[in-house]
């Protein structure tokens, strides 16, 4: 049976996390199981979901969890290698669907710490820019910032993507 | 007496800048300084500045500098480590309190020098978004990022912080 | 004849690319051609052009290439080393100007492989902050992004400047 192991891919937008966290997945064998947590609002967000979804080969199952990321992690079948895409949609959700975000996310940590199987976060990095002057904006950048953080700390592997290159930062 | 050494700790907003430099400074034997550049205009930030103190330990001596900060640094006791939290805010202050910019980060590096005793400073990276509509946001940034290169040229060490984790960048 | 390679320098505002990757030119024989991609719109943009041109020693050829960038990159002489600054600014221009980006990027992507020189990239990372609300800025992420990947995907090095220090990404 394939090891447990948690890796988180932080990048900025297009950035290329997607494709590398596939790539690291798809370096197990089959079948592997893609938790999607965007949710079709607008036709922008259709379209990239689309984008998305048309780069997969065969061998994936796809699981929808907008909200319910922790129970979808508690579901996994051991060994089966596990991608989140990702956890910036899935705080999104949190935050606009009026969710107690502390509690969320420390079921998010358990589930990933029971995980019996390789399983690939994948978020974007939004902190980096001026204080944006949306308090909203700012509440989601902290939530973020203090959700990577814990995550990295339990992470075996923490990487950072720069034009669709991946820097090691763990 | 503890030999001196320039740290540069940047990142962005909640990367773990300030617990990382605390570490660092930590590292060396008490007593330590911290330089405290915020000012609580409002009561965001009043709950960010008392979240910041109540994680620091016994052993800590603060000072208030949301403008002298070079006067502050020329009076630091020579073998005590002191932690700079954070250049952003100073700048900030400098900026909406119509100073003289270039002086005063003239002044800033001029001391620097002169310190004595490792020194730790913390600011946030904020030239990775997009170009800001508003001029003075547009400033600010620029402003930060020639203070943080003229930094970096003289710091004997500088990491860049993603999810909690310093990246060796010096 | 000094060899053909491809760098790309990659940063935030005020981050010291432009001033890495004119020593990156430099340390190869003279001359070297600069192409600038700016254009002067306003006085800020003026004064910008101004500070970058001021700083460049005796040696340079200055090209400008708003828009025609592919073509002054095919009409580079063997073994002069070349630097285009910036991409981002390339890529502002042929979106105000309403042009096919997919067309122009794939036409530059084949003029840099065809280069037969030291050929250095200057852009701007832009995709590290919060979503913009204008959807203009969220195109034009996008698409830097999508380039920025395509570009390092055939560079022999990239670079990830912060704080007028290069880390090395590839």
């Amino acid at each position: 049976m394939i090891p447990r192991s948690l890796t988180l891919v932080l990048g900025g937008a297009r950035s290329g996390k997607s494709r590398h966290a596939e790539a690291l997945v798809e370096a197990f064998p089959a079948p592997w199981t893609y938790v999607a947590t965007a949710q079709a609002y607008d036709d922008e967000m259709r379209r990239r979901i689309a984008e998305h979804r048309a780069r997969r080969p065969a061998g994936w199952r796809t699981v929808e969890a907008p909200l319910a990321l922790p129970e979808a992690l508690r579901n996994v079948n051991p060994g089966q290698p596990v991608l989140v895409d990702c956890l910036t949609l899935w705080l999104t959700n949190l935050i606009l669907g009026e969710r107690d975000v502390a509690v969320a996310t420390g079921e998010l940590l358990a589930a990933c710490r029971q995980v019996e199987a390789p399983l690939v976060l994948v978020s974007n990095e939004v902190g980096l820019g001026i204080v944006p002057e949306n308090a909203l904006a700012r509440r989601f950048r902290d939530e973020a910032g203090r959700l990577h953080q814990r995550l990295a700390a339990q992470a075996d592997s923490v990487v950072f993507m720069v034009a669709g290159l991946p820097m090691t930062v763990k």
